[in-house]
């Protein structure tokens, strides 16, 4: 097993773009924001996507030096042309602009189009927690999930990622999919040839399955059936028509559609808490609130209760302190990939590859 | 059981509100809301609450004659105190202020503290499509729901309304709660002596209970377990801790505080669609998403598939044409009002009521 460091991580991941012709601060830009997704946790969105992004950089499916442009501009709203930039790119020079104009203004959305894949939605939000600022932000995604009542995968599992600062307490970080469950967790189930409850999914028929093969030839669920639909629906409609980028079941497949550009929309807002509210008044109040929460009893069946958020900077402080450890067939992607780029040699192994 | 039109429950709950000595336009605009959640066919949010407003304005808990102000003030943000009034009256003003900002600016969000239970959220989001904006509101509500893992009703069920205009097809409408169902649901199952599904509320010990009687003593769950807990909490800073309404535990209950306010938080967004996309390309493609998603085939089980707030549009123009059947105990729950107000006398009828 490779054990590394998010440094590490970073900096070969920084390598393999650069490789490939993306301009050093845009390679830096991307392989922080996938290494933060190892740090907290959320390895399915972190370097372990690094093949996909080659994959398709190298199909000529997402532009290695975009001309991203603000194409609307008004005091608090934006639309940002990400002429079909990494989805990383685009959405950090979006929500730069965003953070701006909330300064400015109290409040500001900007919405994108013609972006990609974007890695973790909790990264752009938490961009403005450093500025004493609320972020929110969605994307919508490849159409996985049939709308309450359906059974055609019209709509994205659409995330949104929410970020709130506090006083001395940690901020609250929300950041989850419409779905009811990842795709990769039926994934799962199937490799370990478990059934998995109903309500995850429906068969390619529409009838409810506890097949997971079957799941995955048919299409996920909404979180609460009309509730996580409706939310999956007004986030494709924040995402992809209000800013002009691809929606419902246009959206371009990460993985699966190797012929065209994803054209992503993304959304986000931001709110500058001391035009509100005097900020220590504000941050004072959240850490009551989060006291409240983490301070009262659990139901049965759990020991505590968490914050949203909470689980991510302890393991964000954890692999910070003791390093990750690389799942075998992640590292030797990224092994294959190395030697694929000719930035190591064919004597190269998951152990010197970091080093 | 009691036939009535829209404009005569209107125009009765508008004597109702005259008669304590409510201004004629806040008294028409409360009354609006009110019946507008009936023709919605959300009787649960209609004038069958008249009795507990006017029990709450006799009481001296709601201010009859607020001075609203705006106490804070940038170019897209702002903070509406409502003075303790009507939260209709209060939540129609800070709606109001929204859309004007938003019209200016592109984007604008408006918090509002000091303000009462303020009926549908559908109402103010709604508000927004005349103006061929996006509206978005949340408010918070007294404490009815465990956070995720918890047993003490820590959160309200922080319902969240989304209106966006369409083209030649109808507006998608959504207004939901966080928590899996609303508490009238498992009130309906003690009445029939049915129990309830597992998810839907634990009992006072914190054990997930079938039992609605149980259920009752202890507290709703929220939908998708640590997802709706999540919205439900974000709401709850939205609308209560950036504003400095009042939050989590601390809110008042509409029906279970008589010797308080509710010190109710509301949070408004507005989206002016133009300043993003040319309206009729934006409302074109409304058009194509709602139409890709209403012409897919149904899972089985379904008949047809709706959009959100699809099913409150037919039932609007149902009983706009119509008419209303009221429930026979709201409309006795009507009659002893009016005669307890003395806009009766004692030989009048549910029948003669409204005529």
């Amino acid at each position: 097993m490779a054990h590394v460091t998010g440094e590490q991580l970073k900096s070969f991941a920084v390598k393999v773009f650069e490789s490939l012709g993306i301009p050093a601060t845009d390679a830096e830009t991307t392989a922080e924001i996938l290494v933060q997704a190892d740090l907290r946790g959320i390895d399915s969105h972190g370097v372990a996507r690094l093949p996909i992004y080659v994959k398709r950089l190298k199909l000529g499916l997402i532009n290695k030096r975009p001309d991203i442009k603000v194409v609307r501009d008004r005091p608090g709203a934006a639309v940002v042309d990400g002429d079909n930039g990494l989805g990383q790119v685009v959405g950090h020079r979006a929500m730069t602009l965003c953070l701006e104009k909330a300064r400015q203004h109290g409040v500001a959305v900007v919405g994108v189009k013609n972006s990609n894949h974007f890695g973790i939605g909790a990264y752009y939000a938490m961009m403005a927690l450093k500025e004493d600022m609320i972020g929110m932000v969605g994307t919508n995604t490849s159409p996985l999930m049939a709308p309450f009542g359906g059974k055609q995968p019209l709509l994205g599992t659409n995330p949104l990622a929410i970020a709130i600062p506090a006083g001395s307490q940690r901020p609250v970080v929300l950041d989850m999919a419409t779905s009811l469950v990842p795709r990769g967790k039926i994934e799962i189930a199937a490799r370990k040839g478990e059934k998995i409850p109903v309500g995850w999914a429906i068969d390619k028929d529409g009838r409810p399955t506890q097949e997971p093969e079957e799941a995955l030839k048919g299409t996920l669920l909404p979180m609460g059936g009309p509730k996580g639909y409706g939310l999956a629906l007004v986030l494709d409609i924040l995402c992809g028509v209000l800013s002009g980028a691809a929606f419902g079941a246009h959206t371009g497949s990460l993985f699966g559609d190797l012929d065209r550009p994803q054209n992503i929309g993304h959304f986000m807002l931001a709110l500058d808490v001391n035009s509100f509210r005097p900020l220590s008044e504000f941050k004072n109040t959240m850490d009551s609130l989060i006291l409240s929460i983490k301070n009262s009893e659990p139901a049965e069946g759990f020991k505590e209760l968490f914050l949203p958020g909470e689980i991510e900077y302890t393991k964000t402080e954890e692999r910070a302190q003791k390093g990750i450890d690389l799942n075998p067939v992640v590292a030797q992607n990224l092994l294959n990939l190395a030697r694929d780029l000719g930035l190591v040699g064919g004597e190269a192994t998951v152990d010197t590859l970091f080093a």
